[in-house]
């Protein structure tokens, strides 16, 4: 495993003198870096249990935390150096520790292994990088649910199979698109309960053999659970899997965000067959999950703000798109005409296509049709038919909740309002 | 939209009379023939809710439920005739109650859309179908559970990057599985979440123009809430997409149960596929959700079967087991022999990997090497060295939560009985 | 490997005595007996070599192509009898076999393994069905091309983002269509050549051991090549997964065509899926490729007839398309008329956009504006401009290759005219 | 579409001032400067083209020549500046252009629409990819081949279902792979005869209105052909989805290697996904593409140089792997010399499943068994079966084609130097 010189702990042996090419292979420094805020929380945690432990005195874990701190300051100040054979930022934060502290830097890996440190490493970025797309959806939610309540009066036709097919408000279509959002952000929460569990202390598969006190980890780095089995914690990947994918469908309103759907399913799809018919535990393999990770949560997070931008700042033309509306889209109003009249649906249902067939056949709108034209379909229309074509009544009547009359929208609204500050809170 | 005698509610114009090729393609009978049941149940409830709006009349009601409860007895039975012309379950059932009870069956539709219709089938047979797998992941955990409680001294080498690394519990193995499985078990209460809500009620996108009393509907239904939005639930299928996807890493033990792992991400990749780009509310793509799902269903409820019958009846001959340790697993623990005695752990990992040098080079395994030779690596090596080489007290040093030793993995079975207990209740 | 009375060569055996669900899991004649006829044909082939190579003599060879004979009249028929233990269309051939003539029936699989067996078969079978699907779309293609050629007068808009761009021929977006789909039926036919390579002979893995003449094998059975590597042979599945995809795109006229893209790649994703990962050589995940090499045959057969049914049936209204065109879709020849008179393309490009503007400014169709207005953005502008709002002019422009000029569409229609009599040869 | 100075050709106008959220959002240089000198190439070709359709005069067009070759070098030595507004590599060569040049840069565009360059550049590149690829390729599988010839004596165990099956040849397995990936050259060269078709000429979606000598542009630039239909051309993009993908099954060595399956899959099924439902001609979307086909390009051509570099380094201990052959592996050789003795295949490997059970209950290998001991089993078993457990004679059996024979071997080393040398002409 270890190399002439002792220092590199995860090279391989096959190629002789490391090949360059595999070497950069290999090397997952150049994105894995992200994570350096919190590499240095995790060991800084692990030091303490460490002391507790007395596998480092007081005086050593000191000197370690201050160390910490310093690269700390030299990544947030973009001075850190990365030098050739910091092959990741695990590898490069313990260097550096040790050129600034010396011999203690040695001690700070004791029971901890590689696998053990990336992974609690992962679920530390992770639940912070939940958190903010949770703030970016709450944001589009609150800017179309507000948008919704101000124009609740605008009235376009409702698509079905790409066709005109009923009034409906503007604001209840905004309202759909904000209610399934809703629920990505209560999947995101579900998802973060299963990132939020601490793996630190298991080891490479058998655990950690020292008195490492890992309830006091678990407090000190702020998660709700530690893990239940080593070998499970350390080669466990699904909180990535799922958690690439909740924002899926939001990527239909440009076609720049609707393209994002593909490289977000490709990247999960990707990950899932790379995890696919691996033997349990840690694999190298695995080391293709943060790529993936940091790209799904880049995209999701610029569509998200993007999105926003759109919905925040489209101008709508409230007469063009009322104009859209047609009395033929009108024909299942007719038919309701006559179930409140007593006939059956599907009866009512053939009398409303007659008459459209009527219409199309004079070529006049459906609207232009006398009583009589009418009655040759069913005896039971009368004048009153007239109240049919108007666009505003016919939304009213779907007064129901869920439906598009100006009392349920009102009503989705204040059930949205309400849903956001139960998040925030 | 309707063709010459008006009794085709769904059927296309775009091929004149309608083409066989093209009926074939169309219908879904063939395989969502499944949800009769469910079909029956949502339509009995929605006759409730038509007499309560005064839609149908008290006796027209209760024909409706007679019809419906004798077309239940029919598929029961096996003796439900499909007919040419039933192009899927919501059809066929239809057509039946009008043969059964003539004229009043044609008002069972009013105010309800085919789209409301589908979805409301689905969550119904859905919501059983996943509280049979969680039913048959649950059977399979227990079994892991006892297994592992039983068998808990049985040592055998862990196993990381495809070769043998620790001595570990076989126990320990199995539970890091059952940990996973109970998981998955987690998600599928989570999608059940989402997947009881009630859609009925949103027509075809606008919400219902009649005074139908969806609360009254959720209770018949005994669905937790209704849906928010109409356009939202009508076109909405991403309880769907979630729920194919849970089980996917269970795929691990037999070649066969393999292979369903990519059967059943292929068909969630599909499905999202199908899903993307499609216009909002409902479109004739959705029929594809069907299949899927049932597929999905059907592979993982016979992959979790199977796999509890290989988990029961399996026999293990611990003596071999524990012959395939040998003492270079051991090295990692001459590594904690000196950390013990002070040595920082990076010094120790590299001195101990002398010591595997030497006895290479020695041809003779690590146990066989003298404290004088070990001495050559370090001095600090002394006779008490020789317990280092014991697989049972190797294991035993792993005692802290989630590790190997019997303690800890008996906790671990305890733990999982208990998590167990609150499932069934 | 083989239970108690030695009969069932492929049982698994840990599960004690079969267990029913296992059986079950583990059966594929229900989807694979369509492969009874290629069976037939690969079994009657390999007892000609069996006799060549004197493992069976002339009598028994006679009796076996008789026993194949008749089974193959019995499936034809509709009247071959699946019995319980026939856990695919190998062993329920075999099985009837030994029936019909006996001890002989035993020697056919001398030197022949299992999977040597499903894959020869899998090859006949998907040389047929490559070939049925090249008919299909060949028909689609002529469909398409016919259609153009009588069609090339009407006009109607481009689209570009969704949105009117430009006048072209209607017959120029028939043949975008038919052109991409000629490279598909290319791609089937490279397809092919890998496909039609022989197998038969490669044993289990390390080849056949008796004198089997595999180069009359492939005569006899018409495979262009044999396969070089007995190893390679029997675990290559590419060829399945590489054609289950190519016609993928086709899939956008309508909903329901449309939604089979998301299957057929779910398949595709899936097989992928299952393949990864495999060790090389024969796996039992392998059987999955069957269901899905099916299921992508019968959604494209089906997509490609329906489609050829839409494109023929479909009626156009040439005065409502022309109808959708309007000036503003003739900006780009405005900038052109200014690059004719020397004027660079980019600032030409933004002369144009100053009239659009100043036309949306006045509220009057583009071509409304007077030369006058015209001259406010450029002095290049006289009364020649009018020729510029011409549709028909405007497309005859584009007479390069690949325009959309009549003598432009006019050759492609002849093009591919030229290919279609070319793949037909 | 433009703004108010008019210079950005592409810029959105939905947030009024450029975000700079979404500027970053669509701005693709950042990757897409890897075809900077395949722009070059594509820009100067034009020029010549727009020379002899008299839209520049020859003095335009040897300033444009001149620009663009200084572009060149600058590009060349690292000193080519990008400057803010500089979306893509197109736009950042066309400002450098008007730079250097002033005017003439500004008829470089006429008649050549941002897609139809954009597709022209990235045929240009991936042409010159897949040629690379190629060589990597042809160097892994001469690699292979090399080694096989020499070390043709090493025996070691053939798997099947991960377990050890039949003596093989060391060479027969390598050749397995090799033979695997001269399949993939050959998808290779085919997947470049799609790629290698000219574009260019396409326009926006009607053509080219102007006279540009297409043919000569093909000859320019070095294609086969050139496009057949402008909407078909400019829009088409399963050029990439093919090309991603015929290297996926290499990844079977190597942990990282292993891992890279996944990562090509996902970027391809991405694509696909983005590519779904997508309106025929450009679309944004299709800025996805680049990204996936870069890489797809780096890790395929990282993935074939490791793996090279892997197999030509690999040491093999031929004593420890003949070391794990065991007579056991030998049973269908008992078998086999069964039917020799004229017993029906079936029955034989009945009668050598008995021997197998024998040996097992006394707890012998299986050439332990006394010929006594055979005879319990068939009385054909006589004292010339000791021949049978002798591992050389073994793999000598299979001789015919594809076999593990020495004879075979060396045949299939034959085959592959001739097929190597036929791709280097």
């Amino acid at each position: 495993m270890a190399s002439a010189d002792g220092s590199k702990l995860w090279g391989g042996r096959f190629v002789g003198d490391t090949d360059p090419i595999m070497e950069k292979f290999n090397a997952s420094i150049a994105y894995d870096k992200r994570m350096w805020d919190a590499d240095i929380r995790g060991s800084k945690a692990y030091a303490k249990a460490l002391e507790k432990a007395k596998l480092v005195t007081a005086e050593e874990k000191d000197n370690i935390l201050h160390g910490m701190d310093q690269i700390h300051d030299e990544w947030a100040k973009g001075v850190f150096e990365v030098k050739p054979g910091d092959e990741d930022i695990h590898t490069a934060n313990e260097r550096r520790l040790k050129e600034l502290i010396g011999e203690p830097a040695g001690k700070l890996h004791t029971g901890r292994s590689r696998n053990d440190q990336v992974v609690t490493d992962m679920r530390l970025w992770l639940r912070d990088a939940i958190s903010i797309l949770k703030g970016n959806a709450l944001q589009l939610i609150t800017t179309m649910v507000e948008r919704a309540a101000v124009e609740i009066d605008v009235l376009f036709p409702g698509y079905t199979h790409m066709q005109r097919a009923q009034p409906i408000r503007w604001s209840h279509w905004i309202l759909s698109h904000a209610v399934a959002l809703s629920r990505d952000v209560e999947q995101l929460q579900e998802i973060n309960r299963r990132v939020n569990v601490l793996p630190l202390g298991s080891g490479a598969i058998a655990g950690t053999p020292f008195n490492i006190d890992r309830e006091m980890l678990r407090q000190e780095l702020a998660f709700d659970d530690i893990s239940i089995n080593s070998m499970d914690a350390t080669g466990q990947r699904d909180f990535i899997g799922s958690s690439l994918m909740p924002q899926k469908k939001n990527a239909d309103s440009l076609e720049l965000i609707r393209s994002k759907a593909g490289r977000v399913f490709g990247r999960c799809a990707g990950f899932l067959m790379t995890l696919k018919g691996l033997p349990s535990t840690y694999n190298k393999d695995l080391q293709e999950d943060k790529e993936a990770m940091f790209d799904c949560f880049d995209t999701v997070h610029a569509v998200l703000q993007v999105t926003t931008g759109v919905v925040s700042t489209l101008k709508i033309n409230p007469s063009v798109m009322e104009a859209a509306l047609s009395p033929d889209m009108l024909a299942t109003d007719l038919a309701y005409y006559l179930v409140r009249k007593g006939v059956p649906f599907r009866d009512a249902h053939g009398i409303s296509g007659k008459a459209v067939f009527l219409a199309e056949s004079k070529s006049i709108p459906l609207n232009q049709l006398t009583v009589e034209d009418l009655r040759t379909a069913s005896p039971l229309f009368s004048s009153d038919v007239s109240a049919v074509w108007d666009y505003s009544s016919s939304v009213e009547q779907y007064s129901a909740p869920g439906g598009t009359a100006k009392s349920s929208v009102a009503a989705q609204v204040e059930h949205m309002r309400t849903w956001l500050k139960k998040q925030v809170q």
